[in-house]
């Protein structure tokens, strides 16, 4: 998918691909394959690629203090830049701008009570959207897959928050 | 370029796109093509995009304080990463490091005194390297051109130094 998308890796970065399926073991549908090409203390940037229907599950990325010798930090803000197939991607916001459960264009994998942001915005290759810090978001592939860069502030994975208290998005990750 | 590498653009990204000539009014032999993603106060990516054997000339990052609402800002580090075509990247670094001008592998197009930088860095689709800020750095296509994805911190234009004295940044962009 990488490379139809004109990704190019090198081999260590194609050994190095993680595969994230959150602790929940069923990474068909819940699950990630990242391609990390930098994260230090100023910026990050990846490439995020999901099969068919697969789902990253929500979580939002908290503000911290005195961690990895960072004193404060006001957690990552990121902007998801579509680069092949489409991509459903659904944030917390205003009661206004949510698109009710039943009418989302796509439905959560699995344990859909830790699925609760539903601003619907649909992203195809050439478009793009960043989300605040701390605040919840999931997102679902087409049923062609999905590549998305990722522009952000410096990860802190470990910071991470999820939804589902089941999620152990280190101990997931291959 | 772009559509050759699978960057795929919005229509309004099209026809932003950025063209300098850095006011010296020779673009094919000395300028840049740039697709700003994203540049706010926390990251920047951008898309670069180099003509056969056209060169980015030499500056560096530098520095600065209270400017744009930034109070006080180390300079900008930035991640060249290559996607498509060729790119010779010559940066600022001790003696040891450096390659001696009349060994470098491709030469500046004009006004050759303003390139100073002679780490020699080859860069081909899948390979990248990270430019510490106020370092001197320059870099030259390859006879096939170059798409540079380029991930950074926040980017202040108006503040890059360029060695050569003749060179306006922002007057210099289309």
């Amino acid at each position: 998918m990488l490379s139809d998308a004109g990704v190019v890796l090198t081999a260590a970065e194609r050994d190095g691909i993680e595969v994230v399926d959150y602790g929940l073991g069923n990474l068909e549908a819940v699950g990630t394959e990242i391609v990390v090409y930098v994260n230090d203390d100023r910026y990050c940037a990846k490439e995020l690629v999901l099969f068919g229907d697969q789902t990253c599950p929500e979580h939002r990325h908290p503000p911290f203090e005195d961690h990895a010798g960072v004193e404060s930090y006001p957690g990552k803000r990121e902007t998801f830049r579509c680069r092949a197939g489409e991509v459903y991607l659904y944030v917390e916001a205003d009661d206004s701008e949510e698109t009710p459960r039943e009418e989302w264009a796509v439905q959560p994998p699995m344990r859909d009570e830790y699925y609760t942001a539903g601003k619907e915005i649909h992203l195809e290759p050439g478009e793009q959207y960043t989300i605040p810090p701390d605040t919840r978001h999931w997102f679902k592939a087409g049923e062609a897959g999905a590549v998305i860069s990722e522009f952000s502030s410096p990860s802190y994975d470990e910071k991470d928050v999820f939804t589902d208290p089941k999620i152990d998005r280190i101990a997931g990750s291959y």
